[in-house]
């Protein structure tokens, strides 16, 4: 990943494209590739989104979409000095505290919403 | 990486939301995520959008949703049998036939977009 | 409508927001509603959010959720000089041509994607 | 409005698409019409967003765009049984108790963010 990091900051300085790539450009970025990925999941019910049930073309596709979605955070976190692995190791220990195992069993809807 | 993918899927069985973690629903769930990290973005400019003008309070909120995006981007992979780095790899390939330097300087738009 | 949008427009007037709301800031206002719309349904199998099956709290979120949406889409038309009745109807001829009924029947992939 | 209700639905049945056509599914398609709408706004800056700045043919496309949105707006409202007009006004009632216009000049921040 750190590898990945470099390799996308020399491709945007070659391009001169560095000065595009405020966090804020880059949200965007991201939100639009997700909007891509979204468009290949939105007609199928939830058994053909399993892998064993995607066309290899489809699947590519979506590869493809998950690649872009991933490049752009992590060119976002190396704009915003964010260390991906770490953030992402406190997130789950939040969770871990916010969704104990018995209150959320059976139960997706947020922790904060479970009185409801 | 490895080790949050198998934190995560454990994560989910214990608590069996395994049953949610399809991968139409985790492209919603990622989806949304980024909907939550653009809130966070709408109102400022672009200067006022770059780490060193970010108050604290909001840099935490940003790495939280960071966070949350890159926990489902791994689940979702692991979803689909998707390895981050390798499409990453791939993906970055393209882009360099994609966009050459000498075409690509000064010009964000798509380069398929180039001649019009 | 036309009385929705002068209201959005005084609205923002008194408050002097008028300065934050250029299109690409309200693009990411808009992407961020959606982004909590979706998250009201990213859990729900199809039927389940059908709207026989929605909570009546469940469909008071989606409420407010679509009508923010409605105003972001209102207010955005407003600064670029979109009349949205006209736009939506220019759109509707568009895919009158685009999917032809016969071609369409069964099938839900875009159109330019028929013959793959 | 309600013209364009009904042409949705007939435009929906005669292709059989009815059956996709579920809330979820909507959100779905909403969520990418949004993607679209933000890519072509994303490596602009605040000023070059502005419609009298947009080129004639990228103002095409946002309308091409922002009419996709509208579409399957009225679509997901008429699934849901939600009138467009009347949750829009509910809102705007809301949002006029919710950010007072003395305590929210200069401030786009979150009205119940306002002591942080």
């Amino acid at each position: 990943m750190e590898d990945i990091k470099k390799v996308l900051r020399k491709f945007a300085e070659e391009r001169d494209w560095d000065r595009y790539h405020n966090p804020k450009n880059l949200v965007m970025a991201l939100s639009g590739e997700i909007g891509e990925l979204t468009e290949l999941f939105q007609w199928l019910n939830e058994d053909e989104s399993k892998v064993e049930n995607l066309s290899i073309k489809n699947l590519e596709r979506v590869k493809e979409e998950v690649a872009d979605i991933f490049l752009y955070l992590i060119r976002l976190s190396d704009k915003l000095n964010i260390d991906l692995i770490e953030v992402a190791k406190k997130k789950i220990d939040i969770n871990e505290t916010k969704y104990p195992v018995e209150l959320s069993k059976n139960n997706a809807i947020k922790y904060n919403r479970r009185d409801e």
